[in-house]
Formats: structure tokens, C-alpha cells, sequence
């Protein structure tokens, strides 16, 4: 049996230390985690008696018998999916993120996660961390470069598109380092004015400031794709003319109201609403290939993998501190 | 200078008798129109002073000098869109139907229609009826088929899609048409028992009705596509539970509420909400020669091409007793 310490949540909020035990099954890995990003929706789970965090990066320790694609010593990631059947329609054609008999962070294997000393995790469900990409920068891709990779990628943008990002935070960040290594042309829209000389920094072409006192929003030429990666719904009738014809738009929003967009206005533009949410496998291996090529470096700020700093690095988050994505550091 | 009778709409709903009087520019053709559709948007013209009538078909009566397209005999037709830039991205691209400044129905050209005798048409928004297509077939195809087949070919189905159709009328038959001879799965989705019959002989799989007590569905294997072609929009929260992972759903009802969806399930399936209107001229003309080849033949009931027949076809298309469209012939 294998122990380990893990992170959890718990019925007040308080984020509590606790130690998991384990077989370490024929087909799986013992890694030791180096790094954890956390994101937004680790929030949604801190009332739950669970482990949190799902942007896992580390070191293979041991192997179980079956093992053949890691061996110790070898950097390793995992993210939000813990396992697919590989036999059902979205299996077979490239789509294991729609399975649905998939497994994922929340619904399974809730005694562990990315928020401790180590996880157990099946070989096929484990990445290889490419060589030029560091594991403080690997980590935060697992969840949130995975979930605009699908946005961007599962449904090509072109390197022609003009991509609007609403929402300059762990998601709309990597969106921008994407969009502008991909040659695409970047507008941000965020509430912070604060945000723009970062955004600049990071590739944007454009910067709008949204609050909720803008009544509209001239941009000049309209936009190709929009991704919505804040923490709530933007105001959808705000957005919708800024959208070129035929152009798509990716709520990436975790939102528990309804989605409610013009309706004539959206059909004659012939506007595209895509619901998209983490890749598939085979997009994240080319996420991680394209990120490596790309020299993708997301912007994070650490905390150490600590009660304390697990504590610190969610109560940061969730007052808008983090500039742009938290990661813990073991 | 020509003359021809038209049909016209006028502020109390009365369908009222006109004449129109236009030269014959360079490019432009007469063409004397033997049929039309009658389309549930012309209802909503009915109440202006406007010809109404926009899928035509009929004969080249006479030709601009500078016309190089048609000869005088030759059958042909038209739709909604009178005209395109030519040189934006749209057009540029093959999406003509998208062009910021085209002219069409109700916007443009307002003193002629295919309610009528005559119409003098721009040539290259003249299309070439095929041989093997009748012109009373061809006339609903124009804006009913031109719509549904952007739906089902724009974002290309697949043969082995299962394809749901809400509305068995002049577009959703179409759809039933269509599908069925690409080999698709089809299910039907009407507000009447009383179409069942007919839905089969048309090649519909499956036929479930929907009334406003509907409050679940239950259908087995899931849905790829979603035509919905009623005059109001579905219940939604009734038709989300029914698709497939990935699967997109094509509103193409005229409605002036907002669109509105259960927004985590919508996101969470990876599905696709696509505007969708008319096709564009390449589509039209890949629509007829399907629809030549494969025999498709619209479910019309005729009226004469008159003030009574015309006033009569859209009373009975407003009381809902058109089986499946109403064509004017001349």
C-alpha cells in the first residue's frame, strides 16, 4: 500500500490536510506531484469532502507491473479526464473528452488529485511533459490551455482569425499566448484597466475595458471568434454585433443560469455558438507539442504546496489576486 | 418600358392586385413567372405595401443586351437575395448569402416579387431550373430548400447522421426530402398526430408529436442534427436531452424573442447552436442538381396565380392547412 498526503475541501471552506491510501494497480503510475495549477471551478468543490486540483505535473516514482509508456525519473502530467471507455462513437472517432462513461475530477477518484504530495493515475491517461516545457508552465495547461486549446483548435482557428477574449485571467491568458502564436490577430476585453499593459505584454492587439456600465462597444473591424473565459456570462447583446459574419463564439464560462443570446440577430449573421469544454487526448498531446515549439509560458504566480499555501493560493484566487494563474509548488 | 401585374400586400392584410412598370437594364432579364411558393415570411409582409413572393420560377421572356447567362424560353428561378458586392470577404469566400450589402426580399426592390406575371431579374441572381426538375418543384426550393439545405450542407451532414426535424411544413419536409436521400436517419417531431402518415411516406424514420403538455421525450439513440423549422421556437429544454455529444442544432425559425438555453448542458455536451439562413448561389446550384438527380418532389398544393388564388393560399397557409407548401400557378 502507497500513502501520500493530499489537500481536500471541507463543509466550512477551510481547505484541510489529509493522507490517502493506495494500491498501485497494474496499469498505473505513482507520481510524485511537482506542481499543481489551480483553477476557478477547485473553488465550486472547497465545501466538498474531496481532493482538490486537477492540473497535475511531476515525476514518475514507480510503475505498475503493465506499464509500458513511463518508466521513474520521467516528467509527467494529468489534468480534468481520469479515464474514457475507448469503445463508444466519441472514443473511436478522436472525441474521448465526450465519452460518456468518461471519468472525471469531482465525480471520480475523489481521494486524490493535484493538490498533494502524489497521485496515482492510470498510464494512458498520463502525459509526457515535452522537454522545452518547464513543469511550473506544463501544469496550468492541464485544465485551463486544454480547455481554449478545444476552443481554438477542435474547431481550427485560422491564423487570419481576429479572436476576441473576454476575461483576462488563467484561461483568457493563455488564450491570448495561443492566439498570438498561432499568427492570429488578439482583442482582450476585461473589467481591469488595470490588466491592459499586461495584456500587451502578452500579444494582444486590442484592449477594451467592460464594465457593467457599458452600454456598447466599438472595436472597429469585427471579430472571427470570441471566447468568453470569465467567471460568469458576459452580456451576451454587448458582444454579439461586434461578431463578423459567420463568426463563433466559445462560452467557456462555468454558469449555472441559461444562455440567452438575439435570436434573429444570431441566425441572420449566421453566428456560431460552440460549447466546447477540455480536449480530447490527442489535442493535448499537440497542446503540449505546440506549447514546447511555441515557448508558451504561461504567467503564474507561485505558492507552496503546504496547507498554507494551498489556503492562501484559493483565498488569492477567488479575491482576484492571481496574475494569471496560481501554481503550487511542492 | 415593360409592365406586369403583380400581388401586393396593404395595411389591412387585404392581398391587393397592382401593376409594375421597370426598363430592362443590360444585365437584367424578364422573366414570366409560372410558379411560386408561398413562404410563411411572406405573412409577415402581408400588412405593407410591397409585391410579396420570393421563390419564383417561370421563362426567360427577354433578355438585356449585355445578358450572356440566359436566352429567351430557358427556364429559371429565383429567390430571396436579389444581389451581392461581389468583393467583400463574404463573397470572396463563397458566402454570398452573408455579403453586408446584398439586396433582398422586402429590402430592396419592393415594386416586384414572384407574386405576380412578370419580374425583371440581375442574371447572375437568376439560377437555371434542371431538366429533370419541374418548375412548380423547383419554385419551393428557392427559399424552403435554399434554407434547409444550408443547414444540412454548409456544415456538411453526414450519411450517417440521425437528423431531427421539428415542424413538418414547407421547410421541415423539405428537410425529411433532403435528408432521406442522403441516406440520413430521420425523426420527425410534429404538434399533429394527423401528419404521421404523410411524414413516413416521406421517408421519416420515426415520428414523435410534441404538444405544449410535452414534458419529456423519449426517442433512444441520440440525435446528430437539429432542424428546428417551426413558425415559433421549440421548447429547448425538451430537445437538449435528445442530442448526441458534439451534435449542432439549426434554429430556423423567424422569432423576435431571444434564444434561449439550459447553459451548463449545453456547454458540457460540446453542442453547436448555428445560424443558419438562404444559401448562397453555389449552394442553390448544388441544391438543384441534387434535387434533380435524386427526384426530390415537394408535397405542394396549388393555387392560381390570381388575386383570389393568392389571397386564398395565404389564408390557408395562415390557418395551418397547406400539405406541405403552397405554390401560385400562373
Amino acid at each position: 500500500m502507497l500513502e501520500f498526503t493530499v489537500f481536500k475541501g471541507s463543509a466550512s471552506g477551510a481547505i484541510v490536510q489529509g493522507s490517502t491510501t493506495r494500491d498501485l494497480k497494474d496499469t498505473e503510475v505513482l507520481v510524485r506531484i511537482t506542481h499543481s495549477g489551480v483553477c476557478y471551478s477547485d473553488q465550486n468543490y472547497r465545501t466538498q469532502d474531496m481532493v482538490l486540483g486537477h492540473e497535475g505535473a511531476g515525476t514518475v516514482l514507480q510503475v505498475g507491473a503493465a506499464v509500458t509508456r513511463f518508466s521513474p525519473g520521467q516528467r509527467c502530467a494529468f489534468g480534468y479526464q481520469h479515464s474514457s471507455c475507448n469503445t463508444c462513437a466519441q472514443c473511436l472517432s478522436g472525441n474521448d473528452a465526450f465519452c460518456p462513461l468518461k471519468e472525471c475530477y469531482a465525480y471520480a477518484n475523489r481521494d486524490q488529485g493535484s493538490f498533494g504530495t502524489a497521485a496515482i493515475w492510470d498510464q494512458n491517461w498520463l502525459f509526457h511533459v515535452p522537454e522545452d516545457l518547464a513543469s511550473e508552465h506544463a501544469a496550468p495547461l492541464m485544465c485551463a490551455g486544454s480547455t481554449v486549446w478545444s476552443a481554438l483548435q477542435l474547431y481550427p482557428a485560422r491564423p487570419t482569425d481576429r479572436i476576441g477574449v473576454i476575461g483576462l485571467g488563467g484561461l483568457g491568458h493563455v488564450t491570448v499566448l495561443f492566439a498570438k502564436a498561432m499568427g492570429c490577430a488578439v482583442v482582450v476585453f476585461s473589467g481591469s484597466e488595470g490588466k491592459r499593459e499586461d495584456a500587451v505584454k502578452m500579444g494582444a492587439d486590442e484592449f477594451y475595458v467592460v464594465t457593467p456600465q457599458t452600454t456598447s462597444l466599438g472595436i472597429g473591424k469585427p471579430l472571427d471568434r470570441l471566447l468568453a473565459t470569465g467567471n460568469k456570462q458576459p452580456e451576451w447583446s454587448l458582444f454579439l454585433p461586434l461578431m463578423a459574419p459567420r463568426a463563433s463564439i466559445y462560452p467557456l464560462t462555468i454558469a449555472f443560469d441559461n444562455l440567452t443570446v438575439p435570436f434573429m440577430q444570431f441566425v441572420l449573421a449566421g453566428l456560431r455558438l460552440q460549447g466546447a469544454t477540455i480536449s480530447s487526448r490527442q489535442g493535448l498531446l499537440e497542446m503540449l507539442d505546440f506549447a514546447a515549439r511555441n515557448k508558451i509560458t504561461p504567467w503564474i504566480t507561485e505558492f507552496p504546496m503546504t496547507l498554507e499555501g494551498v489556503s492562501n493560493a484559493m483565498d488569492t484566487l477567488k479575491s482576484g489576486g492571481v496574475r494569471y494563474r496560481a501554481v503550487l509548488r511542492a
